[in-house]
């Protein structure tokens, strides 16, 4: 699947009348898991990158660099049509340009810039602070503008729910949708009043990222199309270290472990052992 | 700890008389769990590099730089002394200075180099082959002479076992002793003879890939010291993935996956979050 | 530009009439400088790429992710069509994919592979050797299958004119053509009947690396369409810095450079200077 | 040379009584015909590796990762003791950490933090702005605890000389001086006067980046120890691309150039070909 398919299935989804969830995937065997599980979508967080990349919490720690590196290898090993929480865009509006431009060629399918001031500024660093809303125009155009394939989603993500009285959150949402963005991507939703408020004022497709006591059928019906659920694969995991190192450490050997790993025909599945031994056979022989 | 303090651990351990068994890593995320689940050893061998990587099974499809920048990962985000299974040190014994090079740099604190011809060539994919006794002593010398740092550990990894009647593999072994390496490595042992008939010439401490029906008491009499024990954390973390996505998939919220996640606050122990909180009150206030 | 339309470009001149040569790039500069100077298409080789990156010669010691780094930085600053020398495929036909997906993925427009064995092998580095016709036949279709894009140009390179008699060399191009591969590449020639013994069995496009006293009109006619010249842009930058360092250790200011040095509108021109400025009109006001 | 000993070269000309200056160098290539000119010392600074990898101006586009890389490229072939303009380390605090910590692993002996916002504001990006004295303040500790090496170098650079009136410039100074820096870095400087000023407040060693019209003696008798004089070689490479390219698309061969060119036997030295020769002789053979 090329680049480009992978950009419109995620608009599909978008413009259907369904609200789908993506699985977090992180690295080439996530992806490959998730494909096998059924999964079309996946998403990177910036804060799973850096759990993964640098053993480092959500604070604007690791570069561009590094979490295109991840980007890459999620879409270099999986049909997945990634999307990717690019956070404030790795700087101004100018380092927003780069960051399409190094997330696009890392083979994504959509983003989503946010109105956060990130990383914390000095002397504020425990409060959430939004940029202004021109400001947010402004980071929304360069991202519309340095897409190379016009079939790249672009999503505006607003932290305002979190910060500002609801009045403002729809002024500001109503402003970003008059970029050209392809959604809105909601953070901090605590009731479907708001959602309703919002919707009053955008027909743009939305995302959430946290919906709680709110049904699937609920957010269809008012427009959420992407519903993000956490990214509790990365807790899974660490769970399973933990339980295999403990064991192993304790001098256990490694095969009281099997209840707890996946059987030896789902790694080959997953790792794609069949193709590759035909590529032996076809080139090699 | 430094580079050189983590190689230093390492070197103890072979010079000991203990058998130790590292944990598997290949993350930060990973190294992380394993060293606070007590670990002070990692490994991080091709195929688990390739797997995470690339989705790819064991076939030297990884690059040298792919590889180090895993290795980079996890000694950047702990103080594991990490050995690696470098393989055939990816090419030619100028290759190898290179794989030294790039490797020591990553911060690694031991490699074993193989006596395997990689990848495999053509008409011939199917079967193990050596490479001859005087190229497995140049690639040693290499080696040792590429290394910067004197307390980077250098083993001797032979196949020969696989391939070879027991007397001409202890003579490759008595050769590769001769070229000044910290320990030869020996997969496929499948019997203590082979162990006995090896530590008859040479007094290197032994590393040992698998050691099918022995027991821990029997191999540190026999002089070994470092015991792999294959890499189920992968599968582990397969199952922990596949458990997630299938949960989710059939549309269970994440609330039902509590029993299989790692609690919140050992995530922020791994993440190392209270030593970032105390930085930004530091620096940032 | 898109990757596609970069990759036509150059597919049309190996289908058309002239013979061109590219310009030998090595980094953003020198595309921009050369895009600049009237150049459509430029040319890594991967030896230009390991004096610039690791200050190595020509031994195959550079991995491909350094190659594809440096291709990728040429790709992301100009339109510039590119086409690399790919060496032996950086492994066996199975690497060779990889060597494919990770340049195809840089933006390249065209690659060759080559049939001389590379890494130098163990007791025989001082010749050349040729792998056998059957092994590059698996080299080419496996480089021909793993094109996400068919528009990407796949060029056979032979050694052979400079290891072997000129009927075996007739032989094995005539065998790589039925690969299905779009041109064939030959180093090493010397005269215009090597050329002529060669067009006789194919059609096929012909590439050249050098081609001693013999004029574009003569090399034309025989169907050669793309003419590499060397690569002395880069003992031009080595005598540049050469020639700036010894001034400047001598104690002389920036001053006397001047007449040594591109003019600072020729430097904010190739440095789009004007674009940015435009950005940050557009974006961050 | 280890990463150490050419730190302490670097410290040791701080703590001397001589104006030295670096050569400005990017890549494995001018590392490497610097130390044959005769350099112990280079600077790389983040405009000249924008232009080299991005092809971009100097407005902070390019991320830490891309930064480092260039940096490795240069440690690695070279025993220079490399300085680099770390820009506003890449972030706030935090982020400077991480700048630290990328920087030291690549080898460098000493880097600058300057006190300007970067990149610039929304609103204000044609101004130069300086973050307060505080939060510089909070940014060096941050630097100087990040190290692992003590004998890494961290210099306090101010623009303020091009911003605020002396008295508030020597005020800064001071204060940055109380952090415990190894040196103080002033951009911008048109009189002795100046220079005496700030002088007469610290006694840490100075780095300049121009000093128009003003000797070395006068220099180095007011606590100059490193003065940069401009990169002017990478105008002196464009301009050597320039020529050959418009040479060569003329129509006229590469033997015209050899005027122009670094000698074949300067290229050999440069690229180490003798002692690459030496190691296949000694492991490939």
């Amino acid at each position: 699947m090329t680049p480009t398919e992978k950009r419109q299935r995620l608009r599909a989804i978008l413009n259907g009348t369904e609200t789908i969830s993506p699985a977090t995937v992180f690295d080439a065997l996530s992806a490959r898991v998730a494909e096998a599980a059924g999964y079309s979508c996946g998403i990177l967080s910036g804060s799973v990158s850096a759990a993964i990349v640098l053993g480092a919490p959500d604070m604007a720690l690791q570069t561009l660099s590094e979490f295109a590196h991840q980007v890459r290898s999620i879409t270099r090993a999986s049909d997945l049509s990634v999307f990717v929480d690019a956070d404030q865009g790795y700087g101004n509006a100018l380092n927003v340009m780069r960051t399409v431009e190094e997330l696009e060629h890392a083979g994504l399918a959509g983003l989503a810039i946010e109105d956060l001031v990130m990383p914390s500024r000095f002397g504020v660093h425990g409060a959430l602070e939004l940029i202004s809303i021109p400001e947010m125009l402004g980071k929304l155009k360069a991202t519309l503008a340095a897409r190379r394939d016009p079939s790249l989603v672009v999503i505006a993500r607003t932290a305002a729910l979190r910060v500002e009285p609801l009045e403002k959150v729809v002024a500001r949402v109503r402003e970003y949708a008059t970029s050209g963005v392809d959604g809105i991507f909601l953070s901090g939703l605590k009731t479907l009043e708001q959602l309703d408020a919002v919707r009053a004022v955008v027909t743009l497709p939305i995302t959430l990222g946290s919906a709680p006591g709110m049904n699937r059928s609920d957010l269809a019906a008012r427009g959420v199309r992407f519903h993000l659920q956490g990214h509790a694969v990365l807790a899974a995991c660490a769970k399973a270290m933990q339980d295999t190192y403990t064991h192993l450490l304790a001098g256990n050997g490694p095969d009281g472990l099997q209840p707890i790993l996946a059987a030896p025909e789902v790694m080959a599945r997953v790792l794609k052992v069949a193709d590759y031994e035909q590529w032996e056979k076809n080139y090699l022989n």
